[in-house]
């Protein structure tokens, strides 16, 4: 599978058919931990739907829209990451991730995050990477807060979770001007 | 054509072929004025341009995820207002509007604002009227204020007008809980 | 919503999904009335396809091909009227209308059909107006005749009611040359 | 190519990429003859605009929708006939044609519409035959009297051929109750 | 139906929803013999999946891509031919056929096939014709033998009929050159 | 840029905008020697045409259908290889290769297409690997020889290069069966 490497422990792959069965895994094991701050696994369970997910990302890919990444930690598939939306005339990435609750603990996200920011910044020509995190997610908000983002703003009724209709933290990093 | 009475001096009328003429005269007398904070002049100037315009919004219009509107003041058509995007399932609609420099002052866009709430909030069903303003166009920010939206956030690299690429301040208004 | 004033008794409204609950019931009030002559009560029955036909009539609305009108009369909806087609290169609109057996005999359809004539001649530029009427719907015939429509011609085999095919008598009025 | 035999002098061809040049060469020497009444020639003109018609034409008969044919006459292709639109629920059929005008006085049009009308109602199950003629085009209206249709009416503004917008003599012919 | 003449006992006509009902009644008695070696009587079963087919081979022959056959023998429809794919850069064509079995013997495919490669030669401007038959379809490949075409090569994984992926042997005859 | 590592030397990217300006420069070196038996420098030679094609193949790749990889020799990016066609039911890719003159005699397309048959057998499920080379293309007939593939045939017209329709040696390889 086509990877980019971010360090000795943790590569990101392309996402890829060859990856759903692990992801229905994933989510049986953590269903209701993912399913408090995100709106996907409400409609996206099976492998059928995960796999409609795989083909509709990697069309974004193919038209430079998005990057959407399987997270490898230790040779094990533990979850998922990417620049959901790349918008080329504002130079700006909306970036999300989540990972299985057994494998948080490792620095993970941060470090996938940090070689994203990275990689938006030098290979893609972006100014900024933003993140938007449901706002009473603490843990989300927490990477962000590591990763040095700025908070700009609570913004209110943007997500939809089940039956909540949710505010974001808006966070924002910006390259540095050189 | 098909309207709506905001008052005795006010009419908001479903966007119109007809009205594209008159834009363009109005675009043409305000084209610096308008091009300061707002994308459009950019790439909208001729008459088939607006006629485009016109025909893609009452196309949303139809699919219930806008409603673009031009704004009559004494008898005249003097700018554009509306819904640019209705979020049915976060019960939250994005509001813009533009008038001529010449008809400022006569508190037409804070009357106009008053009555989309309104019309948002009880013939839509929605909770929630978002405004975004560029971060230093204090003029339109000055609208929100009046109309008594709190100031969620500034959110960077959000619209390219020209060369620039703008940060916005975002303003929302909610539903009175009843 | 989006209307124009016809007289002091009626206004006809841009079809708005607002109204289909109220469609719904004028249908199942009428259903025997309206099946005799119309073809449209053999397939559109719910709401949801009542809902399918507005989106259908704004879309076509937005492409300049029809303008369809909720008939309101004392407050009320009690029927639909329209520009069914709008021909722009032959100059020509077709015109149709119901409206709730109950609501007959206040002379709606007559004033809401001249409104729509006039419309057609002094805002689309149109030179003629055409009404087809089932050969042997008496009321519909003597709507055209009222209005001063000229007989142009019974032509057979035009419309499919139930599994009766029709015979249209086609009726036709001109702007008067000035 | 595919064709039906109408006797021993004339012969129809399902209409085919391989007769445009011919069509061409017909409307060359024909150009004003046939712009009289017929609004084609005002846009197809061209062998790759008849290649366009050929295609398009090919297309609506794979969908049952229209049979549009060649018509040969001692060996030569002369014009062009057919069903121009077939409507299946309304058992009807419009039907068309036009030839050069040096091959009329043979009774070429009256021997392929007889022909055609006789397919459509034993091979298409089609109950009426429909021909439009322009009001003042009096051959076209002589054909349909010699193959004993009915005058159902003249129908105004129906076609635009050039400038004018043209009025409609609409003839009809039946299936015989048997 | 629009036809072609092979010779006295022989005619080819264009595809065409009437011979539907005939092709299922072949299929049926020939469903064991015909699943042998072809792909399609695993999908294509009932009157609507053969209505399909022609539908589609009706399009593919008006993009000039295809042109497929039923084949009468002595007053009755036998099979089906054709020109299953004009490549009209490489000036070559794939053919295909199949009849029921019990016509088999009377040298109908031969016939037909040698029809349809002159037609290929002289009306397409072709320069090859091609034929895949399964590598153990002995029938198939003497009709190739017959027809004087060179066996260029078995190509192995070419078909998926049922479970069985097959090879096929490809035949192919050049136009002469003069 | 997505990578499989091939061995010390060669990398797989899968294709990607950011490689065109190259695939710009190596075609430009290479243009007659490419030429001599590749289609696509006959129309593809622009940087925006490499964009079309890195864009036109990823999105290929989104659906199963090709994946397509640019050759990356010592830190250098020096053709571009791939899957050009996977038949998922047949169990079957069609491959293909290209690098600059000056990159043979190292043995990189061998090592390259060993790599690829292996992956198309194990990670997709594939039991046959085809490659198609001009018939008088001895160089890439060399490499299919190499690699251990068997001549299945010579399969006329093919291929259309410039003005020429060639013939295709067609080689296969298959898993071996456990």
């Amino acid at each position: 599978m086509f990877k980019l490497v971010v360090d000795d422990e943790i590569s990101l792959y392309l996402v890829n058919e060859a990856f759903t069965e692990r992801y229905v895994e994933l989510l049986e094991e953590n269903n209701e931990y993912l399913s408090e701050w995100l709106e996907w696994p409400g409609f996206c369970k099976s492998q059928n739907d995960f796999k409609e997910f795989v083909k509709e990302s990697l069309h974004k890919y193919a038209d430079g829209k998005a990057m959407t990444c399987a997270v490898e930690f230790r040779g094990q598939i533990v979850g998922n990451c990417g620049l959901n939306a790349i918008h080329h005339p504002l130079k700006m990435v909306e970036m999300g991730y989540w990972i299985g609750k057994q494998y948080q603990g490792n620095g993970i996200i941060t470090r996938v995050c940090r070689y994203l920011i990275d990689y938006a910044f030098t290979k893609l020509g972006m100014e900024k990477v933003q993140i938007a995190a449901a706002e009473n997610n603490r843990p989300s908000r927490a990477v962000c807060e590591r990763l040095g983002m700025q908070l700009e703003g609570i913004i209110t009724h943007r997500e939809k979770v089940g039956d909540r209709i949710l505010d974001h933290a808006i966070y924002g990093i910006h390259k540095a001007k050189t």
